[in-house]
Order: structure tokens, then sequence, then C-alpha cells
């Protein structure tokens, strides 16, 4: 999908919602756990009662890969279950020399039918590239992560004296590809720093987590982040998928999710 | 397997040499190419003809992952064929938040029996102490890699003037773990940086790639990282198993994995 497509769906839902599968079996409503198939079951169910209110999925890769073969196809199945018009998010968090990045794009991009890779910037230019060389993907770069220890490296100022980690991660790999094939994660709660991201990154898409179970605020979010096309994914996981556990919960999903993209259409 | 352990085996061998299998099924010889089982059977031909001669493989997932759910089976089916006596690498650089993380260190030592996993260090603590938290088992967190893009982010200074982003990475990791449970990836191409390092972490082990293909050098990676437990596991992966491209592949193996084996009995 590229980015006029992508705005045109933010724009018809007034929605700029991701929804996180981050399906962990443990946490299914009991009837569905001695499903046969319950991570494709759960996820279904997650897909058809929020796909009228967001605009993405992200399948986060570790909650399959913790099930073996059975969670690769889980998720296979739940990639091929969203619909087209949604923007489909690998949240993997790769990287690695070139010979094997290549590797890890050709998985996420052609043997399975992503449009975007979350990709960690830590080994530099030839770890990202060859994600970028993929025509309409996209390579989603960590900047600021929404959790704790992002201060441990992120947020340590350079040899300036001023600039942090992550602002130079965000100068520098913005030279590497463009607004149309690179986005970068920022998390919710680090709110008070996005006022200095949307400088050096003034058009790229931003993917933020961090909203619902980990405390981020929407609006302080839209404030700082929204730029002339948007340029926000907000992604929301635990807080709509486990909204209920019981029969009640694709119900409750939906409902959770209407309200985000409610609250969003306001700032659109 | 822990350190006395990992330590008994370099010295009954040896050697301190870790095999990669990165096995790209186009770069087989082309009479294994058609086999139903391709990948699983060059890796089991690879074993059987460097395991007297090396301490440790590593798996690299990326080259397995991009073959979909056959790959994860190849990939399971080459790991439970390694002899118990081999130390277990998943090379992954994973790393995300707490309870992602977790799903990981899941996946690498509880649904597969790894004894390591390397991971990235980009998010900070949080997404290193889940892969802590289990015995026996080891975390290799990037450190300086070998690729060139090391330089763009591993290699800048501080807010000190003095500090490069790696050195700080192994001073606050170091504090995470200890030496029985951390180790650290150095490239072997890094050479110089080396002496440093030492003097950061002198009684971890670091896993050092860029041996053969990426053109470092085993004589100055021992010179500057063999410690008194040895604290080296050296990786070569393209030089050994791809060291003859027809149907006398391991045997050409057997013979560049010798020859590091005899080089690393003379440092030792």
């Amino acid at each position: 999908m590229n980015r006029k497509e992508l705005i045109k769906q933010i724009e018809t839902k007034e929605s700029f919602l991701c929804v996180g599968l981050d399906t962990d079996i443990a946490k299914l409503p009991k009837h569905l756990q001695k499903h046969p198939d319950a991570v494709f079951e759960f996820n279904k169910a997650i897909i058809d009662a929020t796909k009228d209110y967001c605009v993405s999925y992200k399948i986060n890769t570790a909650f399959y890969e913790s099930m073996g073969m059975k969670g690769w196809e889980a998720m296979e199945k739940t990639l091929y279950y969203i619909p087209p018009t949604h923007f489909k998010i690998a949240d993997a968090k790769r990287g690695d020399i070139g010979n094997t990045s290549a590797q890890y794009a050709k998985t996420f991009f052609e043997v399975l039918p992503f449009d975007a890779v979350t990709v960690a910037p830590y080994m530099g230019e030839d770890s990202v590239k060859p994600f970028l060389e993929y025509a309409n993907k996209w390579t989603i770069v960590l900047g600021l992560t929404s959790n704790n220890g992002a201060n441990d490296f992120q947020q340590k100022k350079l040899a300036d004296g001023k600039t942090h980690l992550y602002e130079q991660v965000l100068e520098t790999v913005s030279s590497w590809g463009t607004p149309n094939n690179l986005m970068f994660v920022i998390g919710a709660t680090k709110a008070k720093d996005r006022i200095d991201i949307r400088k050096i990154t003034p058009e790229h898409f931003l993917l933020v987590p961090g909203v619902g179970a980990q405390g981020g605020s929407l609006k302080e979010v839209a404030a700082y982040g929204l730029n002339n096309d948007c340029g926000l994914l907000v992604n929301a996981s635990r807080a709509i998928i486990y909204a209920d556990n019981s029969g009640g919960f694709a119900a409750a999903a939906t409902s959770v999710a209407k309200e985000y993209q409610t609250e969003m259409a306001e700032y659109l």
C-alpha cells in the first residue's frame, strides 16, 4: 500500500487507528482456549469487530513465534484474513548485516504480504537498506520507544551535548529513504519530546504505540504528531483485544475501537 | 549449557570455533537443491563434517524464516541434530518491550532448546531482562558489530566526548547480568577497538563474527580478545559452509574448520 492509498483510508474512515494483534493464547476467553485454532479464531473475530474503525493491523511476531510452527500458521492465516483496505504491519523489530536483513525483508515482503515491518536501527545503514529496496513497502524504524528502557540509550546525549541518540537516529535514517517508504516508531508516552521529532521528520508517518495499556494519551499524541497528511498511525493492542475476557470480547473490542475512532475524527 | 561446561568443551577440543548455519537454499550444491528437505540435509552434513573442530553452532534465524513454515521445520530439525556437547546459538537479534521480549525468550529457551540468543540493545533494560531470567541460558547483546553500519550509531561519541555508544552499551548492559549469563557480539573487523572492550568487559565471553567472508583476522581477534577462560567464540559461516559448491562440500567444510581449530589451538 502506498502513501496516497494509506491517506485515502485515513480520510475515508476518519481514523488513524492501528489494532495490535499481540494475541497471547493464555489471555483468550476461556471458551476459545480449547479451540484447535484458538489464536486465528480470536483474531478473525477481532478483525471483524474492529475493521470499520481502524486503518491498520499490527501483528506482533513474538506472540506467534512462541507457539512454534502452529504460531507461524496462525500468523499466516490472520494476515490473509485482514482486508486489502488495511495496512498490514509486521512488528518484528528485525535488523542484521546486509545479507541477513535481505532475508528478513524477503520473509515479510515476499513470502508474507505485509506492507511494513519494524526494524531496529542499532546496526546502521546496511541493516536497514535491504528493507527499503521494495517498492510500495514500508520500513518502520525504532526512534523513541514507549518503554522505560528508552532512557538507557535512546535518550543519551551525543558529543555536541544537545542531540539525543534517538534524534540522531531520526535524522540519519531519514536520509536513507523517503517519507514514502520510511516511518518511525515514537512511543505515545514520550509526548513532550514529540515537538522536536516533528522538526526533524515533519513529513514522515509515525507509528505510535503506548496508548492504552502503557498509559499514553491520544490527545497529546494528536496535538504534537498530526501533520497535513495526518502522519500518524496510533496503535492500541491490549486495550482493544482484551477489553473483555468473556464471550462478549468482540463487542467490547468494537466499542473501544469505536471510541478511539470517534476521538480521532475530532482531531483530524 | 553453563560457563564451566562451555569452557570444558573449549579445553577438550582446543577450539573456540562457532560454525554459522546461515543456510541459503540458493547457495547449496546443485545435487542437494532438489532434495525435498535440502536445508536440513545440508546442515546435517555440515554438522557431521565440523563437529569435531567446533564447540558451537549458530543458527541465523533469518535464513529459515524466509522459507516460511518449511524453514521453521528445518530450523527445529537442525537444532535437535546438533550434539548436546555443542553450544547452540539462535542468531535472531530480537528485542522489544518487556511482555514481548518475554515471548521471544520463551520461543528460544522453552519452545526451542537453544542455549543462547542474540539481542539488540536499542530498547534498553526491560527489553533485555526477560532473556536473562532463564537459568543456564545466555543472552548475547550486540556491542560493536562487524558491518559498515556500525559506524552510523555504535561508534558515535556521547556527551563526555570520549565514550562511544557501544562502550556505554557494554558498560550498562554488563550491570544487568553476569559473565555467566551474558555475552557480547564484537565484530572481528573491529580489532583495534577490542583493547578497550576488554577493559570494560574483562570476563565476558565475546561472540565474534566477521572472520572469513567479512575479512576479520583470527590472529588479531585472539591477541586482543582471549582472557583466562578463553572468553571467545569466533564464528565463521560462509567461509566454512560454502567452502566448496560441489559434492565435496562436506569434506571442504571439514578442512576449513580444521584449519581454524589448528590455528586456535596455537593461541590457547
